[in-house]
Order: structure tokens, then sequence, then C-alpha cells
């Protein structure tokens, strides 16, 4: 499958590199088609990668997967032709983050919206799902890597949407992925981060992940 | 030892029951002396079980458990003289959750500022420990009707009120507590309120928790 990857960063890096190893061909976007960090992805990808401009990338993708920065995930998304994200699955993997105050990062939008909820809105006809905001992105893609199970969660108003980035993401490794309902539920896992940053803090690892655990 | 606990919602009630359990002796402070669920408390809690106002109980407590309905707990506070909060232990348990819009609650406070700052915040002398806000009450008092390790969290601003919080954590049955650091960290905690609730909903169960889940 095609995908377009939106952001150049750390996560959309361990995303490309993931997609292509599990045979999918990826577009790697970013503001400028001569972005180095992305020429350096593709030279390092091989064949099944390439480059281009966040536009050029959400044409090319099949799916889109929106992961830069979250403070500037809608600009990028906003310099895209609205028209190749029609119908199309994009996964919102970046969370409102900002840390401008200085301390533990605030969330830029949160409680009475969230950033899953911005894009659906501002894009009504893409499929958003949101997925892989929970955890740092070594566990995205290897969740194996951690000790014992543990879960991730998707919310979106498309059922069909879900699946579809549901099975991708069980290509991913993840075991345990619970559909929290419609896009509203971006709430709960972005709110989620406040908690997250503060485990990061302790441990001084990004490598934890939550498990829900129920009764016997 | 001697406990004020704080409303007499099903909260306050369990914890009550577990603190009595433990030999302790309980308060359970309302509004009214007269509060018909806190007799019918005492009724079953036996010789060590009493009810009084919020401030009696209050002034009773050598800690303090605040475990009213979150967007009343300060109000619930600030009717007990504070010269009987000064220097003691006030575990705050509750969460700043507003229904009043329907649907999923969202939180009156948060992202800025917590219900734990707010309490620490306008009772100074007052040596307040996050804790306990994460989970279910049933799941608070006897962590082990879960299946398999779970996490909990504390967070203040007085490492000696925290470490007193933790010892009677154990003694309810508690294993995993991580100290989050000053209060500002309530922040976190009660910002997994939004995801708990979801999942409430979801499993149409109360009875789950968090697990962080490590590297081997």
């Amino acid at each position: 499958m095609k995908f377009g990857v939106l952001g150049t960063g750390v996560v959309g890096q361990t995303l490309a590199t993931k997609l292509v190893q599990l045979g999918h061909e990826v577009m790697m976007g970013s503001r400028s088609a001569a972005n180095e960090k992305a020429r350096a992805w593709v030279a390092k990808a091989g064949a099944k990668g390439r480059a281009g401009t966040f536009g050029a990338a959400a044409k090319f993708g099949e799916v889109v997967v929106s992961c830069t920065e979250g403070k500037v995930a809608l600009e990028a998304l906003r310099t895209v032709d609205r028209r190749d994200l029609a119908g199309k699955v994009v996964i919102d993997v970046s969370n409102p983050l900002d840390g401008s105050r200085g301390g533990v990062p605030v969330l830029s939008v949160c409680n009475h919206d969230s950033l899953g909820e911005s894009i659906q809105r501002e894009f009504p006809d893409a499929r958003v799902v949101k997925a892989l905001n929970t955890c740092n992105c070594d566990v995205m893609v290897d969740p194996s890597r951690l000790k014992g199970d543990h879960d991730l969660f998707v919310c979106g108003n498309d059922a069909k949407a879900k699946e579809q980035v549901t099975a991708l993401l069980r290509d991913f490794g993840w075991k345990s992925i619970h559909d929290l309902g419609d896009i509203t539920n971006a709430r709960g896992t972005e709110q989620l981060l406040p908690l997250w940053m503060r485990l990061y803090g302790l441990f001084q690892s990004p490598d934890f992940n939550f498990r829900i655990v129920r009764k016997g």
C-alpha cells in the first residue's frame, strides 16, 4: 500500500521506516521538497521510500499519517490540496503539546476539544483515526520491546477506517487495541499525555506504556 | 490513628469502612451533622466510626481525607476551621469532574492547574497529597480484586506526608506506587480521568486500572 507520512521528525522517520519494512511504499512529506532529513531518510529507506512536500506526500498516499509536531499539524495539513485527503484514512498520531512556557508541556487544546477533532472538523471528507499517540515511537512500531502485554487506543467516526488502522497496528505487533468510539474520544487519549510526560520524567526513559488491568 | 473522611458518597463510605477495618478511628464529615448517609454508615461501622460536620471531622482527624465530589471539594474544605488543617496530611482523592453538559464529563480545572493544587494553594499549611483518584473506590481499597499488578500515583509538596500516605496505601494492598513529585503533578493524574471515563463506558464496569509496563 502507499503511505504519505507527514513529518520528518523522529516519529515520522520511525513510522516511515516501519512501513517500508512491512513492504509498503512511503513518501515522507515536509514543508520543503528539499528537506534534508527527508532526503537522508530516503537514502536509507531504499527503493520504497521517497520524499516530497506535504501536498505531494498526501497525494501519493492511499493512507496519510499525520505525525508532525502537534502544534503545526493543522498548518501542515492546510498546505495539502484537500481533495487529496477526501475519502482517505488519515492517521493522527500527534499530540497538541505546548512546551513554550517551560516545565512539563501543557496541551494547546484539551478537555472540550482535541487535535483529532480539530483535524476531522477542518477536513470533514477525511476519515480521521486517532491512534498511536499514547506511546513513544520506538514502542509504536515494536510493542514487544516492552515486557508483557500493553494497550493501544483508536478512535474515529468511520468504522471501516478504524478497522483498516487496527489491521495495520496488528502488523506493527499490537495485540490489545481498544476502539473508544468516535473522534471526540481523542480528548481521552491526548489527555493521557500530561501523565505520560511526568512518567517519562520519573523513569528518565520513554520506554513504557499503559496496560489496562481488569478483573480476572 | 484518627481519620476525618470528608464525603458521604460511595468513595467516602468505602474509604471510611476500609480505614475502620484496618483498626483506625474515623469520623465521616458532611455538610450537616444529621446527614442520613453518615448516620447509616456509623450504624454499620461500629465503635470506631462516628459522624459530624466537615469541620468536626477535620478537627477529629490526624489525617483528613477529602473525597467529596470534586466540584464541591473546595467548598467543603472552606467550612472547616483552617487551623484544623494546619500541619495535617490531607489526602485529596477527588477529581474535578463536571458532567453538567451531558455526555462524558469534562474537567472543571485542568492543564494549567488542578484540584490538588487548588486545595494546596487555598490551604498552604495543609500537607496535601493527591492519591487514589485514578481508580474506582472498590479498587482503591482492594487492589487485589484485579488480575495482576497495577499502579498508583502520589504527588505532593511534603515528602514525609507522601511517605505516610504511601504506607497507608500499602496497608490497603498497593504494591506499585509512583511518587510523581510536587502537587502540580496532580494535573497528570487528574487528566487521566477523561480516558478512565471512556474506558468505563467501553467496559461498562469500573473494575479496571492502569499498569505501567516497562522494558524487561
